[in-house]
């Protein structure tokens, strides 16, 4: 019997959600939920209907796990705590400084209402944060770095396309090479924000636009832009199509630590993603641990949970003998 | 209250977990076992005893975790299930074929004993196992590579200096940069052994001894040197003893896989280690896994565990709030 899924909100991680369920045999959806008036919601599933928000908690008894594919900022503050009344569910949340007041509300309505809530599940948070724990309890005497990218940004994009007299704007953070190196050699260098990552930008103009002065304003807008060395680069709307339509992302997260009874010995960590699709990865990744929840809710688990609290066997959909044999 | 470690056997892997114990001040070291005579047995830490192992079962109830330095050839089949009836236990037990059969044994005892054994711990088994298992569970659609090194292993120095006319040797295996890359391209090759790893040889000869015929037997020796290409350097002994008397290792995992409705995104999980001293490392992932024996002890669980069994928040002196708040 195949676990029922239901995807919450259908944007870019609702339609990676749905491509990692035909990816995945014993997983199958059983529904899509969108504010939007259903009818205007065309899916790419055969014989999968598309519901009102408002009928979510109709359908508890038809879905095992709900995925929230609604945005950190208003969506998931809200849906998580609500919906984990009814159903298992798996969000990823990603504000970092606020998952302990989002951790606590959700823990409260799953316990309260007998289901398990995995949140903050992705890759950062979600994968790279799991390598910064093994990597911490491992090496106790090192030092961590993360490096993003290279990758798009759509917050700094946003941000770009907001400014007059731009028409539409992509912008990618790149990793330093000479700070990963040097990372990579064991250096332990200290780093400041603007030695570890550069911001590239793609703009299309408007007609007639001032292009220094929009160039000026990118450079010097502050936290988005002021502490990294940028470069503007003004191009056509159909160059902007061709080679800037993708949504690819990644990063490295690198522990570099010291072990002997004299700290003599160095070792480094690392682990990196090289990913053509954001939000596809991110989706695979809740597939995972939306069997994982499913599970936990069978043994009788609930509350919320992160990926720190879920065993790795959880995720896999091979039993203990068979990955004993052919992974360990 | 610090946790209560044993160790089972003082060669390179108990002296690595005696200087691991010492970077962690959650952890104490309550006394080393060993099968020579205990008087003859030096030990860095000051005020801890060295015990033989027959007077181990009589400590039950001063130590809270066992770990078991001992080799897997013959050592471990026995040790891990005849001490896990005593303490909760570790072990680094690395015949993968076997892997099934001991896991079997140790559970039995274990819960028999109501202990806990978590076998196989280290990097491979061990961390490289979690990354292929993490890798798999989210790119269903994918393929694996384990590559080795630059690293020395044991086994082909020791077979190297089994051979008529050899005085000393050291053998590193190395990964193939080409295929290495190939593999980060996402050309997802086919590679024969020969492609993946080239080995290098570091031979003192003894005097007078026909280097010709001992480069030859190495060369050809079938299971350990003759599907791969491989170089034989003789030496003098002092450059042994000058250049390569460390034990470094290392190596990669990588899975490449696809997403999307039709596979049209691809992507790339790379997980890498590079280390000055193999056993200091093992040593200091077993450290991190005694920690979870001893919470899952104290939860009540017992039986034998792996690396897929344990939630990675176990294996961290922070709590779950910390971990949230620093971590994730």
């Amino acid at each position: 019997m195949a676990i029922k899924i239901g995807i919450l909100g259908y944007g870019n991680l609702g339609r990676g959600i749905e491509c990692a369920i035909k990816q995945n045999d014993d997983v199958e959806l059983a529904g899509v939920f969108t504010r939007r008036d259903p009818s205007t919601v065309k899916i790419m599933t055969e014989g999968v209907k598309v519901y009102s928000v408002d009928d979510a908690p109709k359908m508890k008894d038809e879905i095992d796990v709900m995925i929230l594919c609604g945005g950190s900022a208003t969506d998931l503050p809200k849906q998580t705590p609500e919906y984990v009344k009814y159903f298992n569910v798996i969000d990823s949340f990603d504000t970092h400084a606020k998952i302990p007041e989002h951790f606590a509300a959700v823990d409260a309505a799953a316990k309260a209402n007998g289901n398990v809530g995995i949140i903050s599940v992705g890759w950062d948070p979600g994968m790279f944060s799991l390598n910064r724990l093994y990597a911490n309890a491992i090496l106790s005497d090192g030092k961590d770095y993360t490096f993003w990218g290279k990758g798009v940004s759509q917050g700094h994009s946003d941000a770009i396309r907001r400014i007059d007299g731009v028409k539409d704007a992509k912008q990618y953070t790149v990793p330093v090479d000479s700070a990963l190196k040097a990372v990579r050699n064991g250096e332990n260098p200290e780093l400041t924000t603007r030695q570890k990552h550069t911001r590239e930008c793609y703009v299309v103009a408007e007609e007639g636009a001032d292009k220094a002065r929009i160039e000026n304003e990118i450079k010097t807008m502050p936290n988005y832009f002021s502490d990294y060395d940028t470069t503007v680069n003004f191009i056509s709307e159909e160059e902007l199509k061709a080679n800037h339509s993708g949504i690819p992302h990644g990063g490295f997260v690198i522990r570099c630590g010291k072990t002997g009874w004299n700290g003599e010995n160095s070792h480094i960590i690392e682990y990196s993603l090289k990913l053509d699709s954001n939000p596809e990865f991110t989706s695979s990744v809740l597939i995972a641990y939306a069997r994982a929840a499913y599970r936990m809710s069978k043994e009788g688990q609930s509350g919320c949970k992160t990926v720190f609290d879920v065993a790795p066997a959880y995720l896999s959909k091979l039993s203990g003998e068979e990955l004993r044999k052919n992974l360990l």
